[in-house]
């Protein structure tokens, strides 16, 4: 099926549209009317909003948003009041802000720093519903989840709600730099107007911190890990308090990447070695400066010896050494250091995968108390499907964030539809086995197993300047599904894309049902046409847009996809057990048993740890090869089925269907690149794995559209979002 | 005044916004509805649209225009009709498309290829309004036109309007690269998303051919012209057609720069030499190619050996040798070239303000028939300020097109507020006197004087993915204006600002009036801050951003700021007369002589055309240093006075005011920044040129804030736009 056709024809239906269409920019915040016919219970006697003594501006901000969301979903002036007179008030605020909730003396006391309650109870004789927390951001969360129900249509006549997140640290990483230009991002440039700041502080910073605040996010790393000194410089510091000023009120902290050599840079100094004492003296009155102007700055990310980033082994200091002279700057200020485990050199001649745990495990219980070392999920890097990262579980006293990577660098960009939840699940719900069954790595990264004085989760943004935010609509259900994950890792991917859906689509079943469906098998997908069975990092180099598996010209041996899947005449895939790297072996005991036993091993992680013989048998009964020909078919058919299951959504022009006629067509359009991306994907990969094997294609297969050699010839010089 | 806490309190009142928010998006396109009580006359009894025979999309998408024009001024349903029933409707069409239009036998002979005709007409006998043209764009400008007729609540019961463009080829010059940079631009990205094409054709392209259309612009050259060859290959050239496609039915063709060496990067050729065969049947096949794919493609624009780009003189031939061979393979289907003469050479030992011309004269005559040469309205690079460029009036046998710059390179970026149309008035109405008083530059441009072939003015763009299009809600306004200009040059600045204004913000002629004041006063403001009396090319290197006028270190001299003030210990300017460089005799005798005239050359001239001592004495009285000091400093009053009168502007915070808050808080901030920059300009300057003449400042003349070095220190490696 060709939609060619279809879609030229859709975009001049669409062709230009009224102010205020559904473009997107509103997220999962759209507050469109409820059906007050089909939903009476929701919407009995809801209102006024009930403020106590608004004295911050956080609490200022949830009022806002409540009275804007009930607005928008009632239909109906909602007016933000002092005094419960009527049914329905919504009364908000902490005990302290607010007589009402005082009053009600709840529980709070298990809630910390950020959960909040929410309740139906009696104010002054009338049925009413209270938001009540410790502290005013707890409010602000409380605020959204109200309106979260209301959005999903829940009933809210009967609620009894109680919540606090798992994480402390929940972050985005922006890898933006100062030019704009947004590393691995797919959805515009970034969305800090650096040159303008101070000077203009646009509204869309805004709306950025409502949207973070609603799925709980309380910090954004404003630039990139491969960071740039100039944004320790005044001129910077003072943008970033500009940006400040935005955020706080949502309760986000600004954190900003060090680079490790800015002492050198900015300083004049001859060393950025962490033990000097003039290098450790620089940094404690850089940070001094940056908290006079930001009191709540929330410290530095670091990326270090790393891909060419300065680090302390350049004054053979270790990490611990590097984050520790940080953490000491900052500690006076309760700032911290999130320091990447990300490391990795062509000189060790070490498998890659095992490298960011040689190097880290022994230096745990040497960081600094306010250091967390930031771990990706898997060891390799942010593949479609990794094992999890043998850090997890191996670092019992150092605290270990999770990071995620939510911008699909390594899943189709903008436009495939991939709904990553399920990676991230898959990753949380992992058994480390370290302390036996039950120890998944959510338990380590919420501080449950080791009892980790901080907790956190980093998700890399997949935002930007695009008027969606994401670049692809679908893509802005990533960024929400981090930041639920983030506070709540017990959160099923399922439940998250059916939340999601219905917020930022509609509430019909007919819709919801397919549609997450779509979400949930999205990410399965992908894996099946570009990197079935463990394979990893397959695609073409510098931009990792579309498929390079031949690549093997590179100078560093492992950022060459020959490297990866080791690919000859007799076979395919990674040794990584006992007769191999021995990656296995980083691992417990009994994971690490499972990993290395080719019967055992979970068929997805196949190749990952195994090298096997192309005729080696499958559970299917199929040969290796053919199972490899089969999973890459069945990922384009996969990718079709999206596409299809898309475009019978009953769209109608009336704009009365589901989805406005605008989110539509880009979504056709976009699964229709995806479509043929998988076809490229599978064609290239089958191509040039037949090429090392000269097997035959098992029966029913088809055979590349094109010779591998039109494959290789493909150049994408301009390609977005390169490092 | 410093309004640092107003802006900051603005902020959180603007915080976030609704959905539909005044944005800019719409442009003058807003189409609000008319309060018909205070309009009675203009409103009474419109519609329906009736079109006759639909069968083109131009009509198509006129008909469209016309019904959400009409729905949003009038705020009621306007049908779209095949009938004439009651009073009021709106006829539409060519006399082959409409039996109406047919009937009334309207005047149509002298209209051309885009004029049109709008009228009032009885219909069966009911009062009706006609748009009328020869061709279906013709009817498509005739519908913007009685669009804002309305929007600027013009009568309309007694209509016999009569319009066709005075030059033929109206186009935009994006200099947008391929990977999404746009050289020159302020807002953002290229609105051209190369990467997704042709997969994703979305709704921006054809908002951005509806805002072009409807001020007339018929052309739009995609590419930058520092080309880059890959915009040749198939991959591209079917992108460009996806563009096409959305471009076509608002009568807007699209062109590509051509970068000379294509031959030699795309087809292997070891030469790109115009005489040679092979090089010849390379292009007349690859423009072959593109007319295949693209039926009316408009051609090419070419910067040849200029500034790095290869071009024929690589090969000892001439720009008309390159240009012709270019034009040969493009008149089969009717393409044209447009050849830049904006060449200069380090190399070439004459003032750069002369080199255009010693270059192109010698070959007035010797380009083909679909040859324009494309010249920019000054000798140098748009600066605030420039005298006409002697080569309009020097080629009568070679059709010159305009070439202005939209995009403020240097003239304050985004931020400052400088309308434009004042400088291309100034350019246009410039007397060259080469057949006599009257041989205005307009009357060239548009083929009068000459009997040019091919007519056309290009402008710059400064469009980019911001929200607002241009980065500034003001600098919309100079898109706006030069494609207005394009179609007639006649009209004032003035006329056009206030169109602009109402169409844009309100008819309330109590924010019109002063509005129009602050953007007829912006240009001379940024030329006093900036380059006062003929000075020019002061700004800091690259990007452009800020003052530089003491740089004097690089390669090529006349990239230097000192190679164009001269400034030493005795006095400063340029001298262009017979003792100088002579380029005054590059102009017609008259104007040779009054610029070569020290008493008698304008003032605004006089340091573009002579050198002259600190105390030389001013018709003010003054010294020229006083002046100096005199002219900067009154820049920066000029700037706040800008802001003054805008933050007086009865902001109303219910939004019932004249302009909503987001473009209101905006503005503001922009204005501040303006404030501040333009004092930086001033006391950079004054602290440079008091460095260099040891003089004192005038009584009453404050000195700059900051010592010399503090101005020298400043460094925006990140400032937009870069080249």
């Amino acid at each position: 099926m060709n939609l060619r056709p279809l879609i030229a024809g859709l975009f001049f239906a669409v062709c230009s549209l009224p102010s205020g269409a559904e473009d997107g920019y509103d997220l999962w915040l759209r507050y469109r009317a409820i059906d007050t016919t089909a939903h009476p219970a929701l919407v009995y006697r809801l209102g006024p909003v009930v403020a106590g003594n608004v004295s911050t501006s956080t609490l200022v901000v949830a009022g806002e948003e409540l009275r804007r969301g009930l607005q928008g979903l009632l239909g109906t002036e909602v007016p933000l009041a002092r005094e419960v007179k009527n049914p329905g008030a919504i009364v908000y605020g902490t005990p302290e802000s607010s007589p009402y909730i005082a009053e009600l003396r709840l529980p709070l006391a298990n809630l910390g720093r950020e959960g909040y309650l929410i309740r139906s109870v009696k104010i002054a004789g009338q049925p009413a519903i209270a938001i009540a927390a410790n502290t005013d951001v707890g409010v602000l969360y409380g605020s959204f989840h109200l309106l979260r129900l209301l959005q999903t249509r829940h009933r809210i006549d009967v609620l009894d709600v109680s919540s606090r997140p798992s994480t402390q640290i929940r972050v985005l990483n922006h890898w933006d730099n100062l030019d704009g230009h947004v590393e691995r991002g797919y959805a515009g440039q970034s969305i800090w107007d650096w040159h303008k700041l101070p000077g203009w502080v646009g509204p869309r910073y805004t709306d950025y911190a409502r949207a973070c605040a609603s799925i709980g996010i309380n910090g954004a790393v404003l630039t990139n890990v491969n960071a740039n000194a100039t944004s320790l410089t005044p001129a910077y510091i003072a943008k970033t308090r500009a940006l400040s000023l935005a955020l706080r009120p949502y309760g986000i902290r600004v954190y900003l990447t060090a680079r490790f050599s800015a002492p050198i840079e900015l300083g004049g100094l001859k060393t950025a070695d962490p033990l000097d004492p003039a290098v450790r003296a620089w940094w404690k009155k850089k940070v001094d400066e940056i908290y006079a102007e930001i009191p709540d700055f929330g410290g530095f990310l670091v990326k270090a010896n790393s891909e060419g980033q300065p680090g302390p082994q350049d004054y053979k200091r270790t990490h611990a050494d590097g984050a520790n002279m940080l953490a000491e700057a900052l500690a006076p200020h309760r700032g911290i250091v999130m320091w990447r485990a990300f490391v990795y050199s062509n000189e060790t001649p070490t498998d890659r995968a095992k490298q960011a745990y040689d190097e880290f495990v022994p230096l745990d219980g040497k960081f600094a108390d306010n250091v967390l070392v930031q771990v990706k999920n898997g060891p390799i890097d942010f593949q479609p499907r990794e094992p999890f990262h043998p850090l997890f579980g191996a670092m019992p006293k150092t605290p270990l964030m999770m990071e995620f990577q939510i911008t699909k660098e390594y899943l189709g960009f903008a436009t495939h539809l991939a709904y990553l939840a399920p990676l991230f699940e898959e990753a949380l719900d992992s058994d480390t086995r370290v302390k036996g069954k039950g120890s998944t790595v959510a338990k380590i990264v919420d501080g449950e197993l080791h009892g980790y004085k901080y907790t956190g989760m980093a998700g890399v943004s997949n935002i930007g300047s695009d008027r969606n935010w994401t670049g692809s609509h679908f893509d802005q259900a990533n960024w929400y599904a981090f930041g639920r994950l983030a506070w709540d890792p017990e959160l099923s991917a399922r439940e998250i894309a059916e939340e999601w859906t219905r917020m930022t689509f509609t509430n019909d079943p007919s819709f919801v049902k397919p549609v997450v469906e779509m979400m949930m098998d999205s990410r399965e997908a992908v894996v099946d046409y570009m990197t079935p069975l463990g394979l990893a990092h397959l695609m073409d180099t510098g931009h990792h847009y579309g498929p390079g598996p031949w690549v093997n010209s590179l100078n560093r041996a492992d950022w060459n996809p020959t490297y990866y899947h080791r690919a000859d005449e007799k076979g395919i895939g990674f040794d990584r057990g006992p007769t191999g790297s021995n990656a296995t072996a980083q691992y417990a005991p009994d994971v690490a048993k499972l990993f290395a036993d080719q019967k055992k091993v979970p068929e997805q992680f196949l190749l990952w740890f195994h090298h096997l013989p192309w005729t080696h048998k499958m559970a299917s009964g199929r040969t290796l090869w053919d199972e490899i020909a089969f999973r890459y078919t069945r990922g384009v058919e996969r990718a079709t089925k999206l596409r299809d299951t898309w475009y019978e959504l009953k769209y109608r022009p009336d704009m009365q269907g589901y989805i406005d006629a605008e989110r539509y067509a880009q979504i056709v359009a976009f699964l229709q690149i995806q479509v043929d991306e998988a076809q490229w994907w599978r064609d290239a990969c089958i191509a040039y794995f037949q090429s090392v094997n000269k097997l035959p294609l098992p029966a029913g297969i088809a055979p590349p559209r094109q010779p591998l050699e039109y494959y290789k010839s493909l150049k994408f010089p301009y390609a977005p979002g390169r490092g």
